[in-house]
């Protein structure tokens, strides 16, 4: 079959790339081959193991978000691709010919080599297969552990303690969520999860998983925690198999793209999960596996290989998780990384209420900005505090960071306030940050 | 007596000039001249009436708030200032010289000539002496009648009707909240009030309020709308009067000001809803007595009269109202006004969900984006929706207006996504609605 662009992979990206490049040119063949039917919602899926969320309500049919917009589905799954003829050859024999293809072969969790980890009741969190497991698992079960204390992991850890099992989340680094946040904001989430009941081991590197068949206990230095399932949430590889047999340059992190999510051969795009994109501040390669950059790298993709020429605003990896009524996000650089960097950096930091205090459900809200010493710009920002109001902050600081505002700009930034919404206008905790920051230039 | 700054008045504007003046310079004798003591947190006082916050719990000492940062506070009144001998007269036979003088007057409501307006039970809502009658009043009445349908006027009437009350609210505009939104979302939230029962009469004129001696029924058109009291809410009006004895050049809207918070009058500053300062669009004159625009005038009055040059960045006038568990807000522009302008636009348009849909608490929210045509900047933006993630959105879009930031900016915007936060990564509703704004150049 012939085909004018090829997407390999129905993940975030490959839809996004399939639905823009459909909407810039309506009359282009478009053919996405994908390894299994359905797409879920990936996010949610700890929900579902919670048992908050049904799994077929985070569901849908491939008809409903690709099928419908007229980009042919294929289940099926590409094994080769002859780049000189342009063609790929699939499982089921099919020869597919294209003008244009776009990887978006998406990631795999990364499974540490542990003794044990092939033990019955070890899982990862990557497909439906685990996440019905998990469900089942943890309606029975009492005690879990969760080996990788990032962001999903301790999500996970603190939907299961919620649904009222016994978690342990261990962890190699000095602290829980290293490397995302600095230690001051971790400490927090550490002392969080600690008061809700859950056990915490940080800097120790598990020995091995033990049982007979099944998981029974995971051993860490001396001691042995009792484990009727463990999930291993230590990160995800990007999925470059394909793009190296095609002779696309790999990086570190992925697949290497330029702005335009064009890969090093010409008529290639990648996008989402199996690429390796470039830090907006520092411009080196940098690791960014979410969802937000997926969609976003979809449609740049999409749109570009349709012949248009749209840029990709470079990685600030914003993000935000949610452990029981409380919230923490992040965006841009730590302070950490930034003084790794070698650059000089100025912090500052605000504490206030995410409604007026005389509110009820007032809840408190302290966030730390990082501001590059030589101009003053935004590089980088921490929020935790109640549920709401992290996320959109969150969002207003990557625009800031990618507008290159400076620390004026936010000490005098046109907020609203209102008493069941926002703090009060002399203690919106943005500009009280900012302000914090001026103070010591 | 001698001071180095004199402060007129202990609104929000001038206790942040104050506390401003004294944090860049802890030496400066600052004085302020305030009518009453204490200090109430307006905009908590709706919440006060309808009994979910107590009154004790709004009011703050002024020692807690100026007295604590080293400010002198004097309850009295300024008669008149001699602005040769840089002198002002007080009520109690003050005389105080003063190097720099900070005018922060305020508004009063604004009241229109109606038939019966000096009846009992008629009221506005300025100060702790109306906030405490009118929960006195409304906990034993029934009918409620609202005179005016601006922000404040339907937050009021909503409230009250929570409470229990039948709630009337009457305007002679086409819509509620116009000025404030475009049609198309004043009409929301009229659909929304009748649907919670409130009386909506628009385009109609007040003829009269009647009773004996007490309020009994308004009058409008060949209605009577029975009334137990009146809540007029017609806006505000600045308190220019000493400033204009002084010879300060007044505006329309209130005490001319340029952006460093200077009157026309050398070390005469003025800040807060007394103050009337340009559009930071089309640099024209624009009413804008908002308490966050107070602080931040207030910030920079305090700052320039130590001999800073800080700069105020225009008014955009962000705000945000709550309605039963909908919220609406807004920011810039509204599509009539700039057209009224004479400038061209694109609108555009986003329609999501503020949580993944497949969250139970998931609601929706809708928003408009407002790009001038020509450079193809946001210069306006309105959101309705669910009470969560409205207001941080109109900010992060106020801050897109401040940086002038393009439609493609907010295309290409990286935010984050998490399914008990925000829409899923592929429907963010400033997106959506920059996408659609983007499909119609």
């Amino acid at each position: 079959m012939k085909t004018d662009i090829l997407i390999v992979g129905g993940g975030p990206a490959g839809i996004l790339a399939g639905q823009t490049a459909k909407k810039v040119d309506p009359e282009l063949r478009i053919t996405m081959v994908k390894d299994e039917p359905d797409i879920i919602i990936r996010c949610s899926e700890p929900y579902v193991i919670n048992g908050e969320v049904k799994l077929r309500d985070i569901i849908h049919s491939d008809d409903e978000m690709i099928g419908s917009k007229g980009i042919i589905v294929l289940i099926d799954r590409i094994t080769g691709i002859d780049y000189e003829k342009k063609t790929a050859m699939t499982r089921n024999k099919r020869e597919i010919s294209f003008n244009k293809v776009i990887l978006a072969t998406g990631a795999k969790p990364f499974i540490p080599n542990i003794l044990g980890k092939e033990l019955k009741n070890v899982f990862t969190l990557r497909n439906t297969k685990d996440t019905r497991n998990l469900k089942i698992i943890s309606d029975k079960a009492k005690n879990a552990v969760i080996i990788g204390g990032g962001a999903i992991g301790i999500a996970v850890g603190s939907l299961l303690r919620k649904k009222g099992l016994n978690a342990s989340i261990i962890d190699v680094s000095p602290h829980l969520l290293a490397g995302a946040y600095d230690a001051e904001f971790s400490q927090r989430i550490e002392f969080l999860l600690k008061k809700k009941g859950i056990k915490i081991f940080t800097r120790k590197r598990v020995n091995a998983i033990k049982g007979e068949g099944e998981v029974e206990e995971v051993l860490i230095e001396n001691k042995k925690i009792p484990a009727d399932f463990v999930v291993i949430s230590a990160g995800v590889r990007a999925n470059t198999e394909l793009a190296e047999k095609i002779g696309c340059k790999i990086g570190r992190f992925g697949i290497e793209i330029d702005k335009y999510c064009r890969t090093s051969l010409k008529d290639v795009y990648a996008c989402g999960d199996c690429t390796q994109s470039l830090s907006f501040i520092t411009k080196k390669p940098v690791p960014s596996q979410l969802a937000t950059t997926a969609v976003l790298e979809g449609k740049i993709a999409g749109a570009n290989a349709t012949g248009k020429r749209e840029e990709f605003p470079r990685i600030i990896n914003p993000s935000v998780t949610v452990l029981f009524d409380s919230a923490i996000g992040r965006t841009g650089l730590t302070e950490k990384q930034a003084r790794d960097e070698g650059i000089e950096i100025i912090p500052g930091y605000g504490k206030s209420m995410n409604k007026y205090p005389s509110q009820r459900e007032a809840e408190f809200i302290e966030n730390k900005l990082i501001f590059e010493k030589e101009g003053k710009k935004l590089i980088g920002a921490q929020i935790f505090g109640g549920k709401e109001g992290i996320d959109e902050r969150i969002d207003l600081l990557s625009l800031a960071i990618h507008q290159r505002v400076r620390i004026g700009d936010l000490c005098h930034f046109s907020h609203c306030a209102h008493p069941e919404l926002s703090p009060p206008p002399f203690s919106e905790p943005i500009v009280m940050a900012a302000e914090d920051a001026l103070n010591k230039i």
